[in-house]
């Protein structure tokens, strides 16, 4: 019997899947975001393993052991998510193939070693530094949203001493910075191969972008289909209707 | 009195504008590329100067014309296809604010002087050089599509000296080269501020890249709404219409 405390909800992740998720409005809500990035992301299916860094409440291996079998480990720097994320393993009884770790991303290559998974993904803090006053609000929402505990190269630089040689990583970030990112990909020799870009509905501006690499990669890099997230009518679109589905 | 050689035969440029076209489908003709950076591209409108590298037959030029006032100038490396820009200049008698000039683009920063454009924009080649024996097919083809006289690093660097500081530079290119121009952009201080992706029809990869960038310009990109050419009966999609129209 997996226990809630303070203001944890329990929700229902996949409407199609079995998987349920411990949530708390003060501290961790899975995002789009999330949904996304797991939708997007190539998944080693049998063979191989799988590493989700920045991982919360564990959301991304939760949605990932619906489309794989490998071994899944998730990594948070923030204690009170991790603790979610090990309820979050034991709810959906799933100990057999999810691990959660709690440390820092950036002791994860001396930890494991470089050149190990088959799949790095990150959901990483999008924001850079807010000034000190800015960020008093809520610590575990501005560890997630903000560059305090770990920088974009950090991130990249993580993700590439972990993922093997010709591994993936699979990232979601803001399109502002999409030029940053394909400059520090390259600098860590992650070859960006897979790009697609997330727009609010017709007509508007990119909002959400998904880039994934290959660790020692040849250049040449393919742009899918756009994604809108709403219809005209506000309605969410078909296609994202398929992907919370669990599709 | 223009007169027309071997196969050349005129066109109309834009259905609303007044502008016509010299083109030869064995030299150049030109493409929905040109059509669609001309509509993209940021204009200075009434104050500034304007260059077009790669020119061809001058459609760029022409196109900005509709949209500007300033001095536009058109310089390009075969003396075929400039000639044609000459014969174009002339056809639409846009002798007072059209200029060609024949030339190679790697000598035009010696040639004006660094920091002289408000714009500069550019449809550049976009295959790296083929073997010999692929590009015998025809030489003014195989010049404008690929990487023999000027490489993308050839082009950028050429773009980024002669634009002035705060100035702008817009390229069409292939997506799966994004990597790679963003690289160079950033290495010639050109900060990628504005790209648009058009994509075949739905479903579809990317298949047309446009970027724009700033000499010396902050750090942060906006991508925007994509550009579908096709409708699923095959027709063009009204946005399509609307620029080969001359929106």
């Amino acid at each position: 019997m997996v226990q809630l405390k303070d203001d944890e909800r329990i929700d229902d992740l996949l409407a199609k899947e079995e998987r349920r998720i411990i949530q708390s409005p003060s501290a961790f809500a899975f995002s789009l975001d999330a949904v996304l990035l797991a939708d997007f992301t190539y998944v080693p299916k049998t063979r191989g393993k799988i590493l989700d860094l920045c991982t919360g409440n564990g959301v991304i291996p939760l949605f990932l052991s619906t489309r794989s079998s490998v071994p899944i480990t998730g990594v948070e720097i923030q204690e009170r998510l991790h603790d979610m994320a090990v309820r979050n393993v034991e709810l959906n009884e799933l100990g057999d193939q999810l691990q959660m770790i709690h440390g820092d991303l950036k002791e994860m290559p001396a930890y494991y070693g470089n050149n190990k998974f088959d799949l790095v993904t990150c959901n990483p803090p999008y924001f850079p530094t807010p000034k000190t006053d800015e960020h008093n609000l809520n610590e575990y929402l501005a560890v997630a949203r903000h560059e305090i505990h770990c920088t974009l190269e950090d991130v990249v630089s993580a993700c590439s001493r972990l993922a093997k040689s010709g591994g993936k990583v699979s990232m979601v970030h803001r399109p502002d910075r999409l030029v940053e990112i394909i400059q520090r990909f390259k600098a860590h020799k992650l070859e960006p191969k897979r790009m697609r870009l997330v727009y609010p509905k017709a007509g508007k501006e990119a909002n959400i972008l998904l880039i994934e690499g290959v660790r020692d990669g040849r250049p040449g890099l393919k742009i899918l289909p756009p994604l809108y997230a709403l219809q005209e009518d506000g309605d969410y679109t078909d296609e994202l209707k398929e992907i919370l589905n669990g599709r």
